[in-house]
């Protein structure tokens, strides 16, 4: 089969792979119907020491179930599935109290001689505590927002939702990527009065003001933190998610987060500290986030998928074929798509 | 009256100053009978430059109501109350929300011409909203179970809360101090199935285990890390209560804290920033904490202090008049007394 390797910096490649098969009981091979290229895929695209074995890349998919193994229950060929951007049993402690990502017989979509989401298809360890079954059909209009279960409307969830936003309360989402994004739409979902974006694409940010971001701020840096104390009466955000995960950003984050806020970061930490120093402590200022457990929300978030009631698929703006999956990553990391779909 | 000034680090003085009158309608004068020496204290009398004007001490006091402006309800002169470790209005949108120490209206014992807490009299700021009315007498034998709401037990429980222990939950308690040791009772009080206590001091870690603490770990460092890992098969625990304030201390919190789980700051930051990146974002560890509200916990925690349920006056090992509180300072430097009340 075809799938995508990333052997450095800017140098991605479609190859062939084996295919994938059963290798334990508690596997599954899906045939990937859709996946994509993710934000925190541009951190290596930038960056990535050349290597000659490359990298298995992407941990977005959806899919048809065409095997299953022997201890896999509730799975059969032809299922429609969702898989969470990390694979997990969905039963060791960790699971239970939701937080998938760090479950004690998971893992991560890529490395270890796991397959990665972008390839025609996938080994799934773990496959019954994976996957979630999608009531649709391979060919439904909806499989763009469904997608987005896998990983970013999830993780812009986690963000809200340990962020605290709920009914009367305000949030400032820094970075109007797919996740800022799926982060407004879940602030809106959750009835947060008031939310301030913060982006400088403007196609972005419009898609923002639609997913229901009530105010746009384009400046960055002191500007940026300025008018949102302007906003918000000099006090900040009673929530403020970090979708970017660079340093300038979290710094913002600190400047524009009201005493007793909660900062939830969900942009990939290109920092190793964070100035939390006297004054945070002071302001009783809360930094919590982190890898989104997506399987813990999926059940959750998946109706008002389902009926319409919200369309986080939108952020895909640039559908490619497997022929052009490296013009799909150019095209992210130029920022001429904001999210790039692929379609086997 | 007399009231104690630090002029520099080791410097502290007794000295006369002017009596407090009601300035503001607003204001009440309180008469001290009980107040303390805290552990932040020795942050400025291990490092304060020297100053010609000298800095009013304390924080933490009770105190018989000796006079009311005008605009001060529910209070009467001859009233034994405690004040919280801030002045605060207890109606601004902060206070209503539990937030006292972010009171728009409030603000600290000692600068701006308000009184410290360690002298023979202070002039409360927002009386009405500070002062919580003690049922007891004058000469009641709870006085420093009581006066440890002003700070030290309301910390600790602030610690705790935000730190989510609960029935069930793990929390290790970092630092043998005052603050340290009423978080292990806290902790015990809120149900934690296990409590570690992290400290070196014989002495204070008796009582903590009196408290409540399930393990002790004298250790420091890596070995300390190692040692509580031991304890958790490997993985931290759900909380962990930061009580020293140190930069080493939060390294260590960091890698006692089970994924998922939370520390709490309740130490006096010395540090300037936390080294929170990829691994603690992958871990979903949260840090929160900060100066505890603790006028929005003194009714709370007030009726198992005064039917005996816990006793946090037992941090107070060590007792001076007015004339030896220079003596009280050099005690808790040197680590010799664990917290100094101070008697009129």
């Amino acid at each position: 089969m075809r799938a995508t390797l990333m052997y450095g910096a800017g140098d991605v490649r479609v190859e062939n792979v084996p295919d994938p098969k059963i290798q334990n009981p508690t596997d599954a091979v899906v045939r990937v119907v859709r996946s994509c290229v993710c934000g925190s895929d541009l951190w290596p695209y930038g960056s990535m020491p050349a290597s000659e074995e490359g990298r298995r890349m992407g941990h977005e998919f959806l899919g048809v179930v065409e095997d299953v193994g022997s201890e896999v229950a509730g799975l059969k060929s032809g299922d429609l599935v969702v898989a969470p951007f990390v694979w997990a049993d969905n039963t060791c402690d960790f699971c239970t109290e939701g937080l998938h990502t760090s479950c004690r017989h998971g893992g991560q979509w890529g490395p270890n001689g796991v397959d990665g989401g972008q390839g025609e298809a996938v080994r799934v360890p773990q496959a019954q505590g994976t996957l979630v079954k999608l009531p649709v059909a391979e060919d439904s209009a909806l499989l763009p927002s469904l997608l987005t279960l896998s990983d970013v409307y999830c993780t812009g969830h986690h963000g809200v939702v340990t962020s605290r936003v709920a009914p009367g309360k305000s949030v400032t989402v820094i970075g109007d990527g797919a996740v800022g994004l799926c982060a407004v739409l879940a602030a809106k979902r959750l009835g947060a009065e008031r939310i301030i974006l913060m982006g400088r694409h403007t196609d972005r940010t419009d898609l923002g003001r639609d997913f229901g971001a009530t105010d746009v701020v384009p400046e960055r840096g002191e500007e940026g933190i300025e008018r949102v104390r302007e906003l918000t009466g000099g006090d900040g955000t009673h929530a403020v998610v970090e979708a970017v995960g660079a340093t300038q950003a979290m710094d913002t984050a600190l400047s524009i987060v009201r005493h007793g806020g909660v900062i939830s970061r969900l942009g990939v930490a290109q920092y190793t500290e964070i100035p939390l120093g006297f004054e945070s402590m002071m302001g009783n200022i809360t930094v919590t986030g982190g890898a989104a457990p997506a399987r813990a929300y999926i059940e959750q978030l998946l109706p008002d998928v389902l009926d319409g009631t919200v369309e986080p698929g939108r952020v895909f703006d640039h559908t490619v074929g497997f022929d052009r999956v490296p013009d799909g990553y150019r095209a992210m990391a130029d920022r001429t798509a904001l999210k790039v779909l692929i379609q086997p």
